[in-house]
């Protein structure tokens, strides 16, 4: 039987509406990718594996989230969804929404929404509206305009955004035969972590694949669940997670403790190295999703995190594609050479 | 059994050297995803499905190839690889070569290369060389390089490429029960209808899967395989099929009248339309990989094919992500709006 999408894999661990039509783009499946070589870079001795969720049809984690949500709302008749988003939830909800031939309205807070981003919200046929105001101001208004107008809500405030995004914890059983002892990951509106935590609970309680720990990693000019107050003027170069208020802090805060892990902050600098370290072993992410290694190499060198002899995942949630500015900005331009045989070898063989 | 690739995956039915170690990345087993909408559009009664190959690693069908050509490269000792491209092969090698610790040099033609592609490319860390010159000019010139330099060449020139390729000719295969009745992809380079042919010919002869017709379409402004003769300038939007001089032409031929099918022109404004009816059932993909549709729409438009009662795939090479520029050049910029709620509503209520 061919993949179906995570809906028709996991209906019956899945709290939604009996009988509702999937409408599904075969999200999920994505691939658990081993890197030996930054395994070796943490002392070695034990498993590391990307779990690439950039490679989700709108390129992030959130089309696991938003086929439920958007299943359920067309299930209960919605013409219109709304979401804030920082980019990724944007997309995402502007395809499900096409597909279910709905209208999708995209709130984006002024400046910093990575290009790739912004483009496929508007292919996909958004109407996408950018506010004045902060990623938490847009999430506040959109909440107001579904409480007050027959449009329905896809955030992660959804409870079916989250129903959907736990299916990644079940994946990450089924292929390593158990969860990982560790679970790196980044923290920006905390609902994939929140996510990740239910769905490993729920797992472990149905096939005994016991729970890992979770490393929950915020950007440091955003990190209001490591300070222990909101963030009222976030700022990182990780613009997926560059959330000062985050809708589900009080659950991530839980999971972290509930699983014995632990939520930390690393600089943009250490984003970006992670950013790099990723894509010598080819797997190039958006600098949000660099966010769980960094955490990771900060605890290892630092002493606090042993893992030898563990089988550790890494959740990368989203396409290095998603903003390819940050590397045009940062990295040496091509070189351009005359379209001649010898002015190549000059270039090629003496550099 | 988690997926292993398509190198591991196909073993036994690929051309590579016994004993060769697989650098993968999990490439492959890309989602063939349902659009019974665009199925109405072309007058319904008929199995339409996209095969989504912007969801390999890199963003592109590159990496089905590239997995097989850089792992026999390190499997001789080669030490650097080399290609030509128009963008995508370019990210493919850079991120193959880096994940096996090997230099990868990428030339790419002057101008009109899509931004999320020479990020990619820059991204993995390869030496990307800009030459003032056509795609066909950085192809001879790497012929070249790659005859006299201990230097391993990654086009589809190498047949490795292709045996890699032809793995997507499978899946559907096993996916489907059988091969499509219709085939419908992009032509730039060739090698990819010439890998698909293979490998449906493969397949029949080994498990019966029967043979479909191939379209294959290219950019009416570089179309040297409707036309029958190069072309010098070849000139269009479809970036990744901007090529005058194909490597594998003759081969392309040969697919597509072996199998019945044909080779067909569109133009850039088809293309775009076909890329923007895609993105309207959630499936956004770059212009080149929008050809195919463009083609079959062309054809069920003008009489000249009719789909009623078939299985017919469409190939969607590359993800939208790579080209976010023509997104944005072409459609209207967000709307900007102060952060209060009545004019929130103004701009969505009455819109």
């Amino acid at each position: 039987m061919a993949y179906q999408g995570i809906i028709e894999t996991y209906r019956p661990l899945l709290n939604i509406p009996e009988g509702m039509r999937a409408i599904s783009m075969l999200e999920g499946n994505t691939p658990l990718i081993p890197v030996p070589k930054i395994a070796d870079r943490l002392g070695g001795g034990f498993d590391l594996r990307v779990k690439f969720e950039g490679l989700n049809p709108t390129g992030s984690f959130k089309d696991r989230g938003m086929t439920v949500a958007v299943s359920e709302a067309a299930h209960r008749g919605a013409k219109t969804v709304i979401c804030a988003s920082t980019g990724n939830t944007a997309a995402s909800a502007a395809a499900y929404a096409a597909r279910a031939g709905m209208r999708a309205i995209v709130i984006i807070p002024a400046g910093k929404v990575a290009a790739g981003k912004l483009a496929g919200a508007i292919a996909y046929g958004a109407q996408v509206i950018q506010i004045d105001g902060s990623f938490d101001d847009a999430l506040s208004l959109v909440v107001a305009i579904s409480n007050k107008h027959p449009i329905a809500l896809v955030n992660s405030l959804n409870p079916f955004r989250l129903e959907g995004q736990k299916s990644a914890a079940f994946e990450l059983c089924e292929t390593l035969g158990s969860a990982p002892d560790w679970l790196a990951l980044p923290v920006g509106n905390a609902g994939n972590i929140t996510a990740y935590w239910m769905g490993f609970k729920q797992y472990h309680e149905k096939k005994k694949t016991v729970l890992p720990q979770i490393l929950g990693v915020q950007a440091a000019g955003a990190a209001p669940l490591v300070l222990g107050h909101p963030v009222e003027h976030p700022e990182t170069i990780a613009t997926a997670i560059r959330i000062g208020k985050p809708a589900r802090g009080e659950e991530a805060v839980t999971a972290a403790s509930e699983s014995h892990g632990r939520i930390i902050a690393a600089s943009d600098e250490e984003i970006l190295a992670a950013q790099k370290l990723l894509a010598s072993s080819g797997i190039w992410v958006e600098p949000a999703s660099a966010a769980g290694l960094s955490g990771l190499i900060k605890e290892v060198d630092s002493g606090s995190l042993n893992l030898s002899g563990k089988k550790v995942v890494i959740v990368c949630t989203g396409h290095g594609l998603k903003d390819p500015d940050i590397i045009t900005a940062q990295f040496t331009k091509p070189q351009v050479v005359k379209s001649e045989l010898a002015e190549l070898e000059k270039v090629i063989l003496h550099d």
